[in-house]
């Protein structure tokens, strides 16, 4: 058992953001990661798997986010009422890691290996949402439709959120695109 | 140059179809399927780049048919009714080769690697339509959002299709799924 380190892996997940963003992402090894925090391999290894895990360990915590938030809609709550409230818990997850957010997008959109496991990593999310639709007492395929149209609405609200001007609001972006949505749906 | 095989891209992808279901996807080789069909590897690479291009050769058809039938929907239909068109095209194609789609779904089914190429696939295809949109006119994130929509419609529709019992008629399923979005997205 290594010594304890004070926020090892905050330090470590922005080391690797660092050097992701300066040489690469083929070009960084965790061994050059570890170095730039300051700490071992040993301890790098304690937090992930490897140095692709990094980009996407925040993925978990989204999907029980959108779950706990759709499980958690009043019963009364509209399948699609219920995505809305998740996307709105989402929003106010990201509104305060939008640098961390646009610096992690630069390094996917440089990579399709890391665009692939984004692509498998929306799919799971959609999915779970699915899950959680149906534990409501949604049926099929409303529930799988509501989930695909919620995701679909959270990933392009999230690309106006990162290439938008100034300081945007996720949480309006995210309202605004489900209305749309809504208003495409409508043939308006 | 090699001498003309009658049917040598057909029977090169039923014999590909058969060793995967027989084998397994991994287990099959290029050789092994050149050996079924009755020619050479040489030709096997005059029709495809390797054995996972058997599996997705379709898919650069099916967007030319969505981007088709969108640019050819009224000029005054809604973009969610040129999306319907395009829905309605696919539904036609497919609904000719239920056997294969079947095969083909449960080949992928069981094989990670091969379920990422799906999605990277489904993805530009959503692409495509939200380009075929925007060359309509349709700003964005309206043209996104309906190409999304439509790519879930008919990512849903296609499993119950698969799926259901008897000889579902993927037409049917297809606007009976794009009605059941429009009814959650309308809050119902």
């Amino acid at each position: 058992m290594g010594r304890w380190e004070p926020n090892a892996r905050g330090r470590l997940e922005q080391a690797a953001m660092e050097l992701y963003s300066e040489s690469g992402y083929e070009q960084t090894t965790v061994a050059g990661i570890a170095r730039r925090a300051g700490l071992t391999e040993r301890t790098f290894f304690r937090y992930y798997a490897d140095k692709r895990e990094v980009l996407f360990a925040g993925a978990a915590s989204l999907q029980e986010l959108f779950v706990t938030a759709v499980a958690g809609a009043p019963a009364a709550a509209a399948p699609i009422d219920a995505v809305a409230a998740a996307l709105d818990a989402a929003a106010s997850l990201f509104q305060e890691r939008r640098e961390y957010s646009r610096q992690r997008q630069r390094i996917i959109a440089a990579n399709p290996e890391l665009q692939e496991r984004e692509l498998i990593k929306l799919a799971s999310l959609s999915a779970a949402l699915a899950g959680a639709l149906r534990e409501r007492g949604v049926a099929e395929p409303a529930a799988s439709l509501a989930a695909q149209a919620g995701t679909a609405v959270f990933k392009i609200a999230f690309e106006r959120w990162i290439d938008g001007p100034g300081e945007p609001d996720m949480m309006r972006l995210t309202r605004e695109s489900l209305e749309e949505l809504k208003a495409v749906t409508a043939g308006r």
